[in-house]
Order: C-alpha cells, then structure tokens, then sequence
C-alpha cells in the first residue's frame, strides 16, 4: 500500500517533468502557425504513460531518468502526431475533453502540425543519443513505421465485412503495442542495458500493450457511465469492429449472428440499442473470453521481467497490474 | 563537351539505380493498403536531384557512392512525403503528370503514405551510417524541420495582403534550399568529409536551392509553352506571392500596383490576362531582378566549392550551370 503510494507519486512527479520539455520544446520556435497548434496538442492532458515506460526502461537496466528525458518528451510527440492524424482519418471532434486539431483549425494545419511533431520528436530523441544513436534511432524508426501499418490495417478492417481475431491481435500489436515495445526498448538503450535486458523490456511493453488495448475495447462496453467519461457502447455504435465484437461474431450463430452483421452492414448502431448487444456480448461469454485474453498477455508481459530483480521489476509489476485494473 | 555528356551519362546511370532501391523499398511490404499507394508517388518521373546531391557530395569529400545510396533513396522519400502532403493541402489534382496521391486515392491514404514515405526514409538513412549516426540523423531531420516551417510560411503567405522579398526567400530557404544543403551534408558526412567540406557542399547545396526556386518561379511565367509542359503563368492564374511577383509589388507605384494587387484580392487572374501581366513584369525590370538574384546565389553556389580541387568540383559547376540554364 505504501508502495503504491510511492509509485502514485512518482509518477506524477515524472509526469510534470515531461509536461514542463513538452510545453518548453516548441514556445520559441517560428513560425506561431506552425508551432502553435503543437502547442496546443502538446498542452492537452495525456497520460503520458509512454514517456514513463522510457524512464523506467532506463532506469532499470543500471542507467538513471536523466538519460532519457529527452527521449522521453520524444515517444509523447511521436504519440500525438499519430492522434493528430488519426483525428483528421477518423473525422473525430472531441479528444480529450477538447476540440481535435483540424477541428479547431483546419485539415492542412493538422497535417502540417502533426509531420512537425514528428520531426522535433527526432530531435528531441538526438539529444539523448551518445555512440548508440543508430540503435536508438532505429528502434523509433521501427515503431513509427508499424504504427503507420497498424493504422492502415485498421482503416481497412473497416471496409471488410469479417475480420479474424489473428489478424486483429497483429493490427493492435502494431498500431498500439509496437510503440509501447518501442519506449521500453529506447530507454533501456539510452540507460545502456544489455541485450537480454533490452529485448526483455520490449517484450515486456509489446505484451503490456496488447492486453492495454484490448482492455480498452472491454471497458468500451463494460465500464461504468459515471467513471467512464465517454458514452458506453461507443464502439458499437460506431460500428467498430473491436475485439469483444470480434468474438461476439465468432462464437454466435442464427439470429445472433445476423444481430451482430447488421452492426457492420449498417456501419454502427443507435445508442439506446447498445444494452441490447451488451446481453449479448454476456451471453455468448465475451467477457470472459476478453478477460482471458488481457490475464494471457499481462501474465506474458510479467513473465518477461523474470532477467530482473524483484526490487528493479516491481514497478513494472505495479504499472501491468494497475493498467489491467482501471475503469477509465 | 564530352565532359556534358560524361555528366549526363553519369546522372542516367545514378538514375536508374535509384529508381531501382526505391522501387525495391516498398516492394514486399504488408499491408498493401499502405505500400501499394507509397509504390505508386515513388513510381512517378522525378528528377532525383537531390539523391545525386547526396551521392555526388559523398564522392567529392573522399568517399564513393557506394557510401551513400540508401541515403540517397532516403532523401528522394523525404522529398515524395513533403509532395504527397503538400498537394493535399494545395487541393492539387496533377503532379509530374499523374494524378495525386489523393486524387487516385483520398485525404487519409494519403496522409498515411506521407507518413510511412517519412518513416522508411529514416529506416533507409540509418542503412548508410556507422558510428556517425547522430550528426547524419541530425542533419536529416533539421532538413525535416525546416521544410515543415517553410511550408507553414508558404500557407501563411497566402492569406497575407504583402510579403517582403527577404520573408519570402526565408521562406524558399527553408522550404526548398534547406533540403539541398541537407542532401549536400548528409552525403558529405556519410563519405566522412571534414568539417570544412561538408559546410561547404551544405553551403553550395543551400545556395543552389535558392537559385533554383527563383528560376522555377522566373520559368512559370517566361518559359516557352511548347518546351515547359505546363501553363505558363499558372502561378498569377493561382495568385501565387512568387519571386517576380513581389518585385513587381515592390517596383511598382499608382496604376500599376493597383493591377498587381488586384491578383491578391481576386486569389489569382484568368488565363487571358497573363500576357498583360507579363508586359508589366517587362515593364518593371522585374525579369532582369529574377536573373541578377539567381545569378548571385548561383555565384555564392560556386564560391562555396573553393576547398575543392578543380576536378572534384567540376560536376557541381555543371549541375548549377544546367540548372540556372535550365528551360523547364
């Protein structure tokens, strides 16, 4: 329990650090139409859970924070360039509580802003880089480019009436978990750890970032409205092919199924049918198949901490378990 | 002569080869959506300067193009991925007499390909570098940077009513030079120049890029229609703040400017006005300003090339001299 405290609190603290690179990075750059709206993206309130993954990397190898805060404010920009363009593909309004970037500007200032995020990204990675900048540049450059593939296989589920749950893990892990597997690698690269070490934490990030996503498909539809913060059943009624509705699909048959093909036929639902599904999504046991998924690849990401000592690993023990246990 | 047909010999050779790694690049890449779309902006005729920069700068500090091709292939996707992105936000139809990325596609595939064009450029670049990484990464993404603002001062100029000519070749600077003087220095480092040659090929790069964007700019409106390929004038039929256009501004008083900045209240003329502005361009002395600027920045190209012996800097000549002479 004090543990957690402890955790709770450095994590806050780690998280107004890179707040403070973050707001810093683009305040004294020209052009303002440029480096404006980054700002703006920058300043809204993320979990910064990236940037935390590339600390703790680096720490954990035998390096310390200081080795990678740059680093760190990096894999955060990376991030929110993905958003930035994915808002714009996904003609989303709202992200985060706030009004998307082409939607408080407009489409080729989001495009422009989200390409410069990338480029000061790169930079900001440099500056953490000593003798194994070709490693570390590498790494990022492998997560950017799985991101872009996820991203793509994703829009393209979204044409395709069936989508096996194979080929939807492969698309997660390289829209969401690639880049997860990527922070833990740069920052036990940057804390100058040894392969096993580096390759452990990346497996350890790829595993936790499965079971994050797919955890965020569940609570989509099983959260609690008050918690939540966003409408329940909002993948449902976007017509999304998440994984519980993936699976939903594999195990009914008869009406059931035909229930859950108008979903993609007529490309989402209205809200006052999700209860509807929801009974369901229960009966047919799809979230407890969904459950069994998040313990199987949690349990992987644990799993890949075992070349670490207890008192080394025990936050990433702590972070796994708070990750799989939120409502929000 | 011989010497120009030894060059471009060489430069159709270079070609060909670099066509071929770019071709190769995306070629058993998954998934398709994403690749396919990359294969075709790759496929189109582009000139491929700026790979013969890169290789050329390599061979010219003591190195070979052997150095230098995957950073050379990189440089020609960075370029594709500005043009990809650029044309999305200039609502462009026609490009090297294709249709556009999003014109055969849409907005988000290519949004999406811009993106992995960037992100296999990095993967590309890091092939060439061993143990100088940092700088040529660095190197590389300033050039990112700078085209990024460079564009953002491009779009911001449009909805001004006046530009001064220094703003604008700031501008030109970043948005066209700085990628020259980037190819220029990221051969240079990867052929392990010294410091003093890679400044001066980043010098003669950046130079030359600048000639070469006035002269693009002096070409749209005094190019022979038959040899050009594309409309002349095109850019006061899109009332474009180019180079002679801000001179003329500049040089002119009373009736005249009344003229010119009815261009920037109306966004552009009609086709059949063109030769009437073309007599006031005359008029003003504005072509023989476009000549004596890019004769100065073509002079300030060649000077940068003291350190090399005359041989080794013989190409570089007659490239910028090919350039500035160019008629489309």
């Amino acid at each position: 329990m004090i543990e957690h405290k402890n955790f709770i609190k450095l994590y806050e603290t780690e998280r107004k650090k890179i707040d403070k690179i973050l707001s810093s990075a683009l305040k004294k750059r020209k052009p303002a139409s440029l480096y404006e709206p980054g700002l703006y993206i920058l300043g809204s309130k993320g979990k910064r859970l990236r940037p935390l993954l590339v600390l703790l990397s680096a720490k954990a190898v035998g390096g310390n924070f200081n080795n990678a805060y740059n680093a760190a404010a990096a894999v955060e920009m990376l991030h929110n360039f993905t958003l930035v363009h994915d808002d714009i593909m996904d003609h989303a309004d709202i992200r985060r509580g706030r009004l998307t970037l082409h939607k408080k500007y407009d489409n080729s200032t989001a495009i422009l802003t989200g390409d410069s995020l990338l480029s000061v990204a790169y930079e900001y990675l440099l500056k953490d880089c000593d003798g194994n900048a070709k490693e570390v540049v590498s790494s990022f450059t492998k997560g950017l480019i799985e991101v872009c593939e996820g991203q793509s296989m994703d829009t393209e589920f979204e044409l395709r009436k069936n989508v096996p749950l194979n080929e939807y893990i492969l698309m997660i892990r390289k829209k969401t978990a690639a880049m997860a597997e990527m922070c833990c690698k740069v920052g036990a690269l940057l804390g100058r750890g040894n392969n096993l070490l580096i390759k452990s934490l990346g497996s350890y990030g790829l595993n936790l970032g499965i079971a994050f996503q797919i955890q965020d498909d569940l609570l989509d539809i099983i959260a609690e409205e008050r918690e939540f913060g966003k409408t329940i059943g909002g993948d449902l009624v976007e017509g999304k092919k998440t994984f519980p509705f993936l699976v939903a699909l594999e195990k009914s048959g008869g009406e059931d199924k035909k229930k859950l093909l108008k979903v993609i036929e007529r490309k989402g639902i209205r809200l006052n049918q999700v209860s509807g599904y929801k009974q369901l999504y229960q009966k047919l046991g799809v979230f407890d198949e969904a459950k069994k998924e998040i313990m199987f690849y949690s349990r992987k990401a644990l799993d890949s901490l075992k070349p670490f000592n207890s008192s080394d690993s025990k936050i990433f023990r702590w972070l796994a378990d708070s990750l799989i246990h939120r409502t929000k």
